[in-house]
C-alpha cells in the first residue's frame, strides 16, 4: 500500500488483516491518541476481551511550535528495529513489536497505556521504587550487548550501518548541542531569564566543553543508544517499566542515554520549586529524586560491570583495571550530557512540562535558573566526578546556593 | 565476468577493452609485480610509448607466513572508492583510478612505479625533503574534509556506512592491538628479546593504555582513514609523493593514520642501529628522521588548522580555543598509536624490513629492544605530549639510555 496517513477506520482494517492479533469478527474500536506532532498513534481495542494494540505511524514531517519541516519516514524502520533489538535483551522492559510495514512507515505493537508516563507521574509527586533497578537493567543490557565489549566486531559494525540515522541525529546535534548556546531564532525561553541565558552564550569555557561533548555525540560509535531517553519516553507503574519511542536510536556514546535520564530527573528536581509549594514535601520529594539518580547509576553500573566480567568477548576488556577507568569516564560523560540536556530544555526550542507547567512566570523563572545552574555545573565539573554521590552533591550544593541567594 | 584470478595475458585482454587507455593495436606487455600475499598486481606497458597502467586484483585470501586465510574481496571496492575519494582532495598525491570492476575485485589505475617505496628509500639512506609538506597535505585534506569538521553531517554519516570494513579492521584489531601483548601463537619475534617481550606481556599499566587505544580504534568514527599508512604504502621521489593501498580504509580516529607514519619513521630510526655502521652517518640520518617526524606533524597541523579556521562547517568548531584542545588531544593519540604500531612490528606476526634486513641476530635484537623502548614510552607518556618536539625528545632520551646501557 502506498504511503498515506491512515484514518482511525483504516487503522482497524489494517490490523484486522494481520494474523494472530484479534479473533475473526472481533469488534474493534480505534482512537488516535498521539499528539500529532511527529506520528499518528492509534489505540485499537477489542471491547469484548479488553485486548488492545498500538498502531504507530510516522508522519512525513515534524511539527514544532507551529512550524512544519519534512522528516524522514525511515525513522519508523529504525524505531521498529530498535524495539525488536532491545526486546531481545530485556523483553519485559520494551513493548513487543507484532508487525512492521516499511512502506506505510507503521508499526503494530504492544499497548502499554495501562502505564503512565514517568514525567507525568513525577510531576504528580508519585514515587516508583522499582524503577532504578529496571531502567538500570535496560541500560546495562542494551548498551553492553550492542557495544564492542559484548558483541562480535562484525556484528557490531553491521549494526552501526543499520542504525545510521542522519536526520534524527541532526535534530539532537542542533537542539541539544548548538542552538541553545547561541542567539538562535529557534530558541524559546522565558524572557525573565534572559540575563542568565546571555551569560551562557558568553561563557567560552562552558561552550568549549559542550563542543567536546557534541564532538563525542557525532563520532563515538560505542553502543546502540535509545537516543532520546527522557522521562517522556518511559512508561511506569509501581512495579513495571516500559521504554518506548527509540526513533532517535543510533550508535553513540553510552553516557548520552544515561545522561538524558539523569537530566530529566533533575529537571523535575528544579521544577519542584514551583510544583510543590510545601517546603517539607518538596524536600522529601527532592531527596527521593536524588536517591533515584544515585540508584539508577548504581544499578546500571553494577549490572554493566557484572556483564563485563562474565560476558565480555573483547579480549582487551579483561586487562586488569580497564573496566574501572572505563566506568570512571562513563559517569563523567553521563554528567556532561545530563548538563547539556538540562540547559537545552530551558533555553532551546523544546521545553518540558516539569518546568512549563509552573503557571507563574516568576516562579518558573526561578526554577529555570536553578536548572541552568545545575546544568552548567555538571558540564564544567564533570571531570571531578567519580561516583553518583558526586553528581547529587553538585545538585545539593547548587540548590543550597540558590535558596541562599533567593532569601538574601 | 565471474571472479577468478587473472593471468598476465588475461590482464592485457581486459585492459585492451577499456576505452581511452591505450591506442588500438598497441602492443602491450604484462608483468605480475605483486608479492602475491594479498593481491595480484599487473604492470601493463605499451613499449612503443612507454605508457603503463597498473591492474590490481584482490585475491580471496591472505597468505601470511605460509598460512592462508580467506579474506573478503570487498576490500577491492573499498580501496578503489577510497582512492577516488582521496584523489578528489589531493589529486597529485594519490594514483588516479581509471576503472573498477566489483565482480573481478579489480582496479585499473595510474602506474606510479617510477617512484620508490619510502621504506626502501629510507633503508637505503635516502632523504626526501619534499615529503613532509606533501604527506602533511595528504593527511590534512583527507582527514579534515571527511570529518564532522569539514563535511555535512549527512554526507559524513553516509560515508561512515560506505566504508564499514569489518574484516580488514579485524586484522588491525588483532595484529596491532591484541595479539602482540599476550603469548599468542601468531606472534613472531626474535628469540633473543624474549625477556623484553615477556616484560611487556606483564606490564599491566601499558596494556591498559593499549586497551584504551584499541577501544578508540573500535569506536571513534572521526574521519575516513587510510588505515595502513606505513612507509610501505607510500611511494616517493625527491619531488613527489604517492599514497597507495588504502584497502584498510574505514572511519576511525585521526591519530591512527598520523601515528602509523610516525611509527614507521621511528622503526627506521631504531633499524639504523644495524643498517648504518658508521656512527656519524647514523647520527646524521637519525637527525634527519626526527626532523621528518617533527616536520610531518607541523605541516599537517598547520594545514589542518588553516582548513579548520577557514572551512569548518561545524558551528561548534568555531568556539574559541576548541581547536587547540582538539589538536592537543590529537598529537597524544598519534603518539599512542605510533607506540602500538612500533611494538607490534617487533613482537607480532608481521615485521618490517627496517629491522628484518639486519642480518646479525644480536644486532637486530638490539635495534628491536630500542624500538620496544620507544614504543612503550610513547604509549605511556603520550598525555604529557604537546608538540612534535616532545615526541622526538622521548625518542632521543630512549636512544641515549640505550647506548649508555649498551656501553656499560
Amino acid at each position: 500500500m502506498a504511503y498515506h496517513p491512515l484514518t482511525e477506520a483504516e487503522a482497524v482494517t489494517y490490523v484486522k488483516r494481520l494474523p494472530n492479533l484479534f479473533s475473526e469478527g472481533a469488534e474493534l474500536s480505534s482512537k488516535e491518541i498521539g499528539d500529532g506532532n511527529l506520528n499518528l498513534v492509534f489505540q485499537i481495542q477489542d471491547a469484548a476481551t479488553g485486548k488492545s494494540v498500538i498502531v504507530k505511524q510516522a508522519l512525513p514531517f515534524a511539527r514544532v511550535v507551529g512550524e512544519s519541516m519534512p522528516l524522514t519516514l525511515d525513522r519508523s524502520r529504525i524505531e521498529s528495529e530498535a524495539l525488536v533489538f532491545q526486546h531481545k535483551f530485556v523483553p519485559e522492559l520494551v513493548p513487543q513489536v507484532y508487525h512492521h510495514d516499511d512502506e506505510l512507515a507503521l508499526t503494530v505493537m504492544e499497548d502499554v497505556s495501562d502505564h503512565v508516563l514517568l514525567r507525568k507521574g513525577l510531576i504528580g509527586g508519585n514515587r516508583y521504587p522499582q524503577f532504578p533497578k529496571q531502567i538500570g537493567r535496560f541500560l546495562a543490557q542494551t548498551l553492553f550487548f550492542t557495544s564492542d565489549l559484548g558483541a562480535h566486531p562484525f556484528e557490531k559494525k553491521a549494526w552501526v550501518g543499520k542504525f545510521i540515522n542522519p536526520e534524527l541525529c541532526k535534530i539532537t546535534e542542533d537542539l541539544v548541542f548548538t542552538d541553545p548556546y547561541e542567539d538562535h531564532p529557534g530558541n524559546n525561553f522565558n524572557p525573565l531569564i534572559r540575563n542568565e541565558v546571555e551569560a551562557i552564550w558568553n561563557n567560552i569555557p562552558l561552550k568549549r566543553e559542550i563542543a567536546h561533548l557534541k564532538y563525542g555525540f557525532l563520532t563515538r560509535a560505542e553502543a546502540l543508544l535509545h537516543g532520546d531517553l527522557h522521562t517522556g519516553s518511559i512508561f511506569v507503574t509501581e512495579t513495571s517499566t516500559k521504554v518506548i519511542d527509540p526513533e532517535f536510536a543510533y550508535y553513540g556514546p553510552l553516557g548520552f542515554d544515561i545522561g538524558a535520564l539523569i537530566a530529566n530527573l533533575l529537571l523535575n528536581f528544579a521544577g519542584q520549586h514551583g510544583l510543590q509549594p510545601d517546603r517539607e514535601e518538596r524536600e522529601s520529594f527532592r531527596n527521593y529524586l536524588l536517591d533515584t539518580v544515585e540508584a539508577v547509576w548504581n544499578e546500571f553500573v553494577s549490572q554493566f560491570v557484572q556483564l563485563w566480567h562474565k560476558q565480555a568477548k573483547e579480549r582487551s576488556a579483561h586487562v586488569e583495571g580497564f573496566w574501572q577507568e572505563y566506568v570512571n569516564r562513563l559517569i563523567q560523560d553521563s554528567a556532561g550530557y545530563a548538563g547539556c540536556k538540562m540547559m537545552r530544555r530551558v533555553i532551546g526550542l523544546s521545553g518540558v512540562a516539569d518546568l512549563n507547567s509552573i503557571a507563574d512566570d516568576h516562579v518558573r523563572a526561578e526554577a529555570e535558573r536553578l536548572a541552568l545552574q545545575i546544568g552548567q555545573a555538571l558540564v564544567l565539573e564533570r571531570k571531578t566526578i567519580v561516583e553518583a554521590t558526586d553528581i547529587t552533591a553538585i545538585v545539593r550544593r547548587e540548590a543550597a546556593k540558590f535558596y541562599q541567594e533567593e532569601t538574601v
